[in-house]
């Protein structure tokens, strides 16, 4: 049974988040678009989707930590629900590759945080290892619990829409959540086209989130990919961009720089027009702001003068 | 009719935030305890409750541009929805006296900002006389539209608890959401008392959203004290920090500092034991994760052994 109808007693009020018109967007991409705002679950990512579920089961099994490999969502999600569980959350991030924000969160949550002089793909390697001594429980998505809540999402987004979608496009960085996505449509009954977007450069894109080089659900893709159920789109770091801008000054909807690649991908996919698309916006864009040009501060004095000649 | 009935055309998905239990910590206070998580609007914040009305209205009354001075929270919700709206965000901020995700997310949907030389009140002076020009509308909490959209956040409580709460508790910067708050319980002829956390040190406070010298509903918020109907509590730096820090790491909720001061407010309150109390987190910890201590960052090699010397 899926989250929307029982709710964990850990709960911080995860999913049940807005699917709002995109108006501007869909007249120049000649669809119907439907933003799925995941950046508003409660640590600012689709990530507590499945989390609450995998922490949940790791205290009901007897742990007393739970641990992680991570760029940043999966770790102040961890951080989150191991405080509300009361029990230790143990973060491996590769040094210095985090959105400092997210890495925040996981200290501000009481996580014991530490860098790695490695890879991500390192750092899940320890995490495994470590997760193999008594009362450690691995929270990556690699936990088939993760993917059990995160699928959660299909289903409130044919509920919002009232009807089946065409299309859905989202980000692929580990693979997690298109795996999740996938499934939870193929449970629906659902074939709609699963559209995702990945960066050109995995190790060194501008959006942090989806810089993984090796993607934990690689072959689970790979397969759906063959499979003809998933459209895999490679995106610049200039495509990324211009979708994240675009979503911010057309949608007001401000998300993370990898959260944009489902709206990118869509805007390079044939035979989309005319349709009905959602794109799920995974993270918000507090889990990065630093990624906004700040450009140069104009600062005025305080008179009406002063004021309306600034804004010309 | 509120928001909550009728959807703006404009909605990002404002309001309907959870409200959870605070299992840990109505322990420690010996009452029941629930936390609305405003920092799950759109913005970060509960001020998309009240702007997406008066920007609606705003341009419904031909506005070609909203202004509004603000420590941050006000203009990045403002911002957002200008740009959904189609209208240009012109914002001013007291120099060197917001936090930087605020003035980012500002920027990021396409806001103007100006800094001006001087404080808040003499940004909100500029914002007033701005607004008596042609095609400007004001979109601080002055303007009524706003505080019809922020009491929406009553009626949710008490549909979301299911009774009425003995005790509200949010903190009281600029007095706008107390006013709010006070006005949707009288309407819904609830006599919950109302508990109001705000700075000793008004100009100077770490808590940035509620560093405001001159409440710009002092007036009303004294009248409503003075009727018994408000509890003011004054609180200090560390008082906050205290309560900001119990929410995090006991409940596994993050949010910006200013937003602790309710569960303060409560926690020196007498007469509180027993009952039912609602406190209003007012925004998102993403909104200032500068607020968190960084620590030291502790690197290991990428090895079991590194790892497990490393947590102890």
């Amino acid at each position: 049974m899926g989250l929307s109808a029982v709710r964990s007693w850990l709960t911080l009020g995860e999913g049940s988040t807005p699917l709002v018109r995109a108006r501007r967007l869909e007249e120049r991409l000649g669809l119907d678009l439907h933003l799925k705002c995941e950046g508003l679950n409660p640590t600012g990512s689709f990530k507590d989707r499945g989390m609450v579920v995998a922490v949940e089961r790791a205290v009901d099994s007897g742990a007393h930590a739970v641990v992680c490999a991570s760029t940043g969502n999966t770790a102040a999600s961890a951080a989150a629900y191991a405080a509300r569980a009361g029990v230790q959350a143990i973060v491996l991030t590769p040094a210095g590759a985090t959105a400092t924000a997210k890495r925040a969160q996981a200290r501000a949550a009481g996580a014991r945080v530490l860098e790695v002089r490695g890879t991500f793909d390192d750092a899940l390697r320890l995490c495994r290892e470590l997760s193999q001594r008594e009362g450690f429980v691995l929270v990556n998505s690699v936990n088939p619990d993760r993917l059990e809540g995160q699928k959660t999402v299909v289903a409130e987004i044919l509920d919002q829409l009232g009807e089946a979608p065409d299309v859905v496009a989202l980000p692929f960085g580990g693979g997690g959540n298109v795996s999740a996505v996938a499934l939870g449509l193929a449970e629906a009954g659902v074939t709609a086209r699963i559209v995702v977007g990945q960066a050109a450069e995995r190790a060194t894109t501008w959006a942090s989130a989806i810089r993984i080089s090796e993607p934990a659900h690689a072959a689970n893709v790979a397969g759906l990919v063959a499979a003809g159920r998933v459209e895999a789109v490679t995106l610049t770091d200039d495509d990324l961009r211009t979708a994240w801008v675009a979503l911010a000054t057309q949608e007001g909807v401000f998300c993370e720089p990898a959260s944009a690649a489902g709206i990118a991908a869509l805007e390079r996919t044939d035979g989309v027009r005319g349709s009905t698309a959602v794109c799920i916006v995974t993270g918000h864009g507090l889990k990065d702001a630093g990624s906004v040009d700040e450009g140069d501060a104009v600062t005025v004095e305080p008179t009406l003068e002063a004021v309306l000649e600034a804004i010309g």
